[in-house]
């Protein structure tokens, strides 16, 4: 209801950009995390995206906001058995997920109140639910609960939330974008999350003063008029709209040659990644960023630019020193992919 | 129903009177947080400023004392639909927050009893409710649990608290001055809360013997005959009153030059602080300052009058030396703004 | 029922029978705070005033124990509405604060019953309506968990019960004189707590041979026929209920002097005490003592014999030496006060 | 029903049945706490003194076993009621106290099923209640939760047991003889608890062959025909159980003469006790053995035989060595009771 | 149903079955504590042990499988009012008891079922319950909870439980033979625990081949053909059978000379045993023994024989040197018993 | 209904392919331990292998999917006692053990909602129940409370889970392959736990260009066209379903030399395994690879092939170096099995 900052407003923190408009054109990258101090506008960028996508034409009053038009596998079990459904547009879903929330409310649950009053055991959608097909935005990842952050991945992943406790079984699509946000003073998080996040990045507030103030005034201005600032963007919305929705179209056609696995398979084995997550995932992010750049093949460059975003938090820790992590993959980067 | 001490009766703490005034002009800013010895007064004053202020005018039976003039955005649920209703006028709410407060009555939950009684899920407002158009006290911030002065902290920068969960989905508009105290030799708060604070200030005890005489009297004079001595200071409430309305009515409107925005960021990047809030409530306090003072544009001046406020709790925590931030703010200010 | 041992039968312990004789005469000053070993007679002294003073005349069946005569102000609810009520005489009531009393046994709570059973919100008053009108006493008040501590120092000070969860919003009177016990080898208050309890004192066992048999064959001789024994005080203990009796009535018009106020600020002063908390009490308790002894105004002789009560427990913790506070206490009102 | 060992038959631990028959001539004085290694008898003897009491006359279906001519001070709010109700004669109880008992299981507590049944407050009475009149064993004390021991010392003190929670408000007739047990080398006893039990004492095991040959077959004998070996020791069984009856008759006129209050005074006093609560309890017990040895004046011979018993526990731990208690009250017996 | 493996099957591991068979014998030993290493065929002997020992006549339908035949006091409250009742028979019973069972489990506890629907307050039985008249097998009790272990030895003692809570007052007979298996590497066991444990004893895997090779083959046909494997154990197992029977008969009767007392006192004292537990264990156990070898007088023979079974666990623990525990048994042994 | 990866498509990780199969050929074998980094695919071979074996024929309703053909022993309550019923065929069920599942949830427990509405005690069946006749994968198992892994094993182990608490008596068929992962830099298992699991291996990422390639290559062909992929390995994967198949028909008739069964033996005692689950574990796992490989006779080969798998985890640590415990084993294996 509110009316967003505009993303093709925010001066600066195209990292940030980048990666999410990535991640929104293959969710199944496995989201975004992102680090830095407090204040750098973390919350602020990924509610202009949700904003900027097209609103999204779901089924009424389903509690997944079911694509008119998903397959059974992509549907919920209602929707799956229904035919025709009376539709609307809705803005894409933006959900936080709160530090103190409960895995009941995260994955839902059983509702306790049908179950008291009706006896019959009906699910009570949790947060995931609401984030289907749109944003699911962790602050602070770093201080959630490891089982709660280790479900969500794993939902992430699938694309299914399921659910099986309590005389319950139910299985519901919850595909989203997980973007978490973390300040690496205040606690890390367990190798084995670190992982499973697709792209991660470091953002900083801009340290020269005319940035700031260029900031500050767009904020400030924002502020006192949200609705006239955000018309004069309208039309840089739109055309970023389009390119990712494109991108989206094409995304599974676009060709991977041999010689970017090989070059994908040497990152990680010189810089001496868990498992094969790295490679897999520099494969679908290079994918990703070809197919926003209306490219049907990616290039080394493409792996090369999304590089550091896929590898970086994949390190495993060097005792000696930990803040060298990003300097070991640039120089990792620059060695194989000159 | 009892009477409160006076405002303007309140010997000295001039800077706690200003800091609420400019918070209690623009509630935006977020909150106040005192810091300092226990018996300095600062229940007191927070509960004469509320007195002080004129009553609102707030639709009958309304949980959030919703204004009838309010629009749709800043009404609660049921003041939304309807076009007509009885008011009443009441005094600016007050609101105690305990420390042992769960979060439920904080924000609000379930109401147990109608759901248990007529199977129906009732909200039951929290404090954050009854603080509507009012000021929101917790004394001891820093004994608070973190997730609490979280939620608080979230809701006292949108002014609107959600709630969803166990079925509900509520948003209804809470918009309140935060007025935290606390004794940092009790415990620190996290860098985080501190930062969202909008203005932060240190009282102490007056150390001269006819100072503390004269508090003594006066508050011995208010003990034994408390409307009597109220009636003395009443021109001067109505005076001050008038000067924080109108500067209510004109703040949105204050200009601030250039000067004065490059100045803002000038400090924060001599000071270190973390993103860019330092610079915006800077410019926001600057802004309700020029307004209490009746003038249509930010100056350097104002600016400075309110830096100090706004900056020393947003330093880094310096290893060497803790207690140098008001020194180190201070040293800056005159620096910059000679 | 039990009959208690006379409080004039007492053998020695002056000052802690003239600091509860003072606290009874002004409740508003705080309450006592009695430091010292265990079997020194602190519950029995306490017992013993209460059964000295007057009984009290009470409405019937009010679980507030209301005065007939109270001021709107001063009643419960249900009172506050009825005009005339069966009114009965009942001892003044001491109520123990046993150690595991959770919140809700103290503060009072939602009838769990009723809620159940009729669907309807009544109140279950706690302890502290039990104790309205009389003493509340708390043994081993340091292995009390604090936020009761605080809870229960804070209705003492205001005189109003104030519960507002679970739905329920409920003000009751609650005027007491609070009394607590402590051994300080078992555990400290914090300084916080301290420094709102208005009085406090040490008491020891006497150490000589003919005063211990003398209290041994006096509370022999009362084990052996309470009534007998009681009967040989009752004119004593008449003769000092008539005294507090008379102090309560002219209390709020003894007078305090300058001179008189401004050597209680240079106490404080010089002995550092936190906020002003230290004079306000001085200030009441003189006024008390003042009026115990039949006197219209407060002088520094009485001053003088309060001061130690008011200030041994406020001063801030000399890393150095903690034994020396009564030490520093003193040496200081020896050269306020010479 | 069960027959248990006679407690005439037990070979030795003196002290520890001479212990006990004082605690149960006047349960006033504050129960018994046996120290020692494990199978030792401490359990057995109890039981067999018990069993040595006569049968007590109880009202039918009363839960706290009230007699039938108690005062109303000492029966239970039901059998207050009634003037003639069905007696019976029951042995005396002995409740055991088990080491994980809740509080509500001793003090007794709001029975759940009749207020959810019923929709009635009814109390369910606990262990107190099963052993009015009777012995409560506690094995291992210093396991005990504080809270727990707290609350049954208070209510061996004042043969009342109080509840007010949960909306009851009860009040019930709890006179026992509190016997703990407890090896020090498991977990000390706080000092304020030692100092509320009257009297205690060491138990070992016997280090002769003889003898402990000797209590191997007394006891291999009763396993095999206890009512046979009961039978061989009833006339002494019954001539202790006269005796012991007769004492409590006479116990409340026994002479204490001022001399022997004068050596109480002056053993309390050498040895530092805290309080008075030593010299009372000098007081009592050898006015007890004083009528269990039939005399109606209690000498410093009765004053010297209970002294270890009462003072080896209201020592302050000496730094330098623990184990020199007894020794220490040993030599200021001889030096004061020469 | 499964088929056991034979006890007479069982290659070595002597020891362990003579304790057991001594422990069947004679249930009031106090059960068998075996320590060793996971592997070593200790609940393999226990089930072996109880498939060996004949089928018990029960009364149908009863929790307790109480015997037609017992008397009343050995008979629960519903077997103790019927005088004839259909009856089955069943094996002996062996109950495991997990290791995170809750008292209410092992004891029984409200059949809240009942309460709730019937409001009735009915008895569930507990573990306990399913055990009498058979085997109670704890693996690891060194990681049970010691108020469990407590309670189940203080029921194994009694061979009565008594369950009195929740407004029950349940007692029921409960004679199991305790068995309990620790690994002293991962957890001691309290030494009041160790002490009540009536025998105890080591088991090792054997170390040469061709046993260690004779045992599986032994297991590896049973594991192919269970049920032929067994009938060729069946003459043995009968065999077995009719001796421990025989024993059971005729235990009570078996005689103790005067020497053997003395002996078994000058064994616990040389070896500093606390209380008498260890020489009426060693009485008990040697009484077993000589029954099971069909003569009616214990000798030396028998003491020696069991002596080590018995005192083993009973020493205090020598801070100089944990394992030689066995060797100062057999030590002492030996010279007391050459 | 996912299609999952063709287990024969699987590039490398020969031994835990080998391991697994060994394990589905016997099931009583204990499970396979799978250590290693996360994204070596040992999720991925798990459900690969579920997918690999034939359907099984299931009772329709069933919740333990009990075989038609089954006999009384291998069937649940209901299954049991119902002589023909229709069935269905269905994949083998490969069940996730969750990190956060209460014991409850996996071993089953008492139907709340069917107990509170119907009054009736139904079993609700856990997780165990899901995985009947199938696999329980449990990621990360030295993250799981003890007690659960317990009973697990328990259950694995004698392919029956029985439940018996809160007044139910269960037991039904739970005969599944257990296999378990974890990462032993997060976290030990206990010994106990290690000793009980049948088989364990350390899988490794491969740490070769060309090989990660063809796996990535494989992965990226999978994900864009399942369906195709699978179809190209639909013949290799027939063969290994039969070759499977047939091993488990057979295996109980393979033959054990004494030779084997001599080394076997040999090699755990030169190891120092604790008790006999080495040897039994080694013969089992021997005949189940004869079995596989077509074979009637179990050779020393087989024995050496199976022996790391089954000894690496049963040794004893080594204080000294840790890591060497593969090292240890493999000289030993080449020792006794040159």
């Amino acid at each position: 209801m509110t009316v967003a900052y505009p993303f093709t407003a925010i001066v600066g923190q195209d990292d940030m950009k980048l990666a999410l408009a990535i991640a929104a054109v293959d969710p199944g990258i496995g989201g975004v995390l992102v680090f830095g101090e407090r204040g750098t506008g973390k919350s602020t960028t990924i509610r202009a995206l949700a904003q900027l996508l097209p609103k999204i034409t779901a089924v009424k009053d389903c509690p997944y906001q079911c694509s008119p038009d998903a397959s059974v596998k992509n549907s919920c079990p209602k929707c799956q058995d229904v035919t025709k459904s009376k539709t609307h547009k809705i803005p894409i879903p933006v959900v936080d997920l709160p530090l103190g929330a409960t895995e009941d409310r995260v994955l839902g649950a059983l509702d306790i109140e049908k179950a008291i009053h009706n006896g019959e055991k009906a699910f009570q959608p949790g947060l995931l639910a609401a984030a289907n097909r749109g944003f699911l935005y962790i602050d602070e990842v770093n201080l959630l609960e490891d089982h709660i952050v280790d479900a969500l991945l794993d939902v992430a992943a699938s694309g299914t939330n399921v659910v099986e406790r309590e005389g319950l079984s139910i299985r519901h699509p919850a595909r989203f974008v997980l973007v978490g946000s973390g300040n690496p003073e205040e606690g890390e998080l367990r190798p084995q999350l670190l992982d499973r996040f697709g792209l991660s990045l470091d953002v900083r507030t801009p340290r020269d003063i005319p940035t700031r103030v260029e900031i500050i005034k767009m904020r400030d201005a924002f502020d006192l008029d949200p609705e006239g600032f955000s018309k004069r963007f309208s039309r840089k919305e739109g055309a970023l709209r389009r390119k990712i929705d494109a991108a989206r179209e094409v995304v599974e056609t676009v060709d991977i040659p041999a010689e970017v696995l090989e070059k994908a398979a040497e990152l990680c084995l010189a810089l001496g990644t868990d498992g094969l997550r790295g490679e897999l995932t520099l494969i679908r992010s290079a994918r990703a960023l070809a197919a926003l750049e209306g490219e049907n093949t990616a290039s080394l460059e493409h792996l090369k630019h999304v590089a550091l975003f896929v590898l970086r938090h994949r390190l495993r820790r060097d005792p000696m020193d930990e803040s060298s992590a990003d300097a070991r993959v640039e120089r990792t980067i620059a060695t194989v992919l000159p």
